[in-house]
């Protein structure tokens, strides 16, 4: 079993990664976000690129919730953004929900092209763990990172899943680096990842709650899978 | 002061960088036998990118060396391979040496762009830190990976350099990463990086005590600096 890691979406090659399992991770908040809604008991999210599509298919289909973010914020006419806190059992219960988010969604539609993708973030990585464990197929990582660019937390927690197979996969590079990053910053996760830019950058813009939820471990034990352009929980 | 790390080339954005000072990081084995060539008295070094280059400059100039690697090996025709063994006084003192590697040149020539650019590895991060501390720039890391990949040992190398200006500068969401990467593997860094993919290559291909020379730290006080198309050692 092979553990590897793309740091950036840009970084996933699609005919090296075909018969992977592609886990996508988008800690600061789209993956936190998925997670939490299927924990809730969310119907299905259907990720797409842009608000006219999410518009699109609310005109469609009255009862969808429309969710995401642009630069963080909610969009206008929009149900949800992109805080976990708002993916509660009341909002999302049985709903469809249409996500759109700068990062995340991109990150998805790039994984695609793997055998089977997992949206994981710290909340739900025990699960994810579990999930490819059992089905023992390569994997790859594929942090969101932030439009186009490296990002710190993603990365962590791409080292906190390259660690839990460090003794039963063989790491490529890129996970071996991302395993030794998570083991320098396990034991002080919380005022270290505050440090990098998108933290502080959610901080600026009142979402410090966020960030500290986002960094909690194995909370949440669902596991996300990214089908035919939905994701749903497996069970 | 503020500390970033391209993780490779193609990472280094012209604009962004164009105050800041560059330092150039081949671990295995161009910055390493760069730093060699010049701590034994070596003119200057001229990187070229490609064998044709090298040997038209060679018609010219009877009296240079041709040095450098193509899949590690050395290039027929040359006097000198990529191997800081090779890279003796008696080989390269009083010399002109035109330099041609596969990683190492691209690296150079994007990193032109920068106010100064420095070449550094293991062998001389103690002199290129004093040397940075002394001008007092934005400092931009550039690794020159593998083929446009990510590197284990370049990154790693980059980490020290963050590592020691943790204090004094502000570092970016990569000297962060890099730095924490360092701080985990440096306890047993040779055995570790020795997993790497590149350092794997070279003990396939007999270079092993090429690894170990190159994770060496601190051992060669010289500042080989890059400019106008040439490297030479700066006092």
């Amino acid at each position: 079993m092979n553990i590897d890691i793309c740091f950036t979406p840009n970084d996933f090659d699609d005919t090296k990664y075909s018969k992977y399992s592609a886990v996508v991770i988008d800690v600061l908040r789209a993956t936190t976000s998925i997670a939490t809604a299927c924990a809730n008991g969310c119907k299905e999210l259907i990720p797409v690129r842009t608000v006219a599509e999410a518009n699109k298919l609310k005109a469609n289909n009255p009862d969808i919730l429309l969710a995401g973010e642009r630069e963080g914020l909610l969009i206008p006419g929009f149900n949800l953004g992109n805080s976990p806190f708002e993916y509660t059992r009341e909002q999302v219960a049985s709903k469809t929900v249409v996500m759109t988010t700068t990062n995340g969604t991109l990150a998805l539609t790039k994984a695609s092209a793997a055998q089977k993708v997992y949206a994981m973030a710290f909340v739900n990585a025990a699960a994810i763990t579990s999930a490819l464990q059992q089905n023992q197929d390569d994997v790859v990582i594929v942090c969101a990172g932030s439009e186009g660019r490296f990002s710190l937390e993603d990365t962590l927690c791409a080292g906190l899943l390259a660690e839990r197979f460090s003794k039963t996969a063989k790491l490529s590079d890129t996970a071996l680096a991302a395993q030794a990053m998570y083991r320098d910053f396990s034991a002080e996760l919380l005022p270290r990842v505050a440090e990098s830019s998108h933290a502080s950058y959610l901080r600026s813009i009142g979402f410090e709650q966020d960030v500290m939820l986002c960094l909690q471990q194995d909370t949440l034990s669902v596991i996300p899978v990214f089908e035919n352009g939905t994701i749903t929980a497996w069970h």
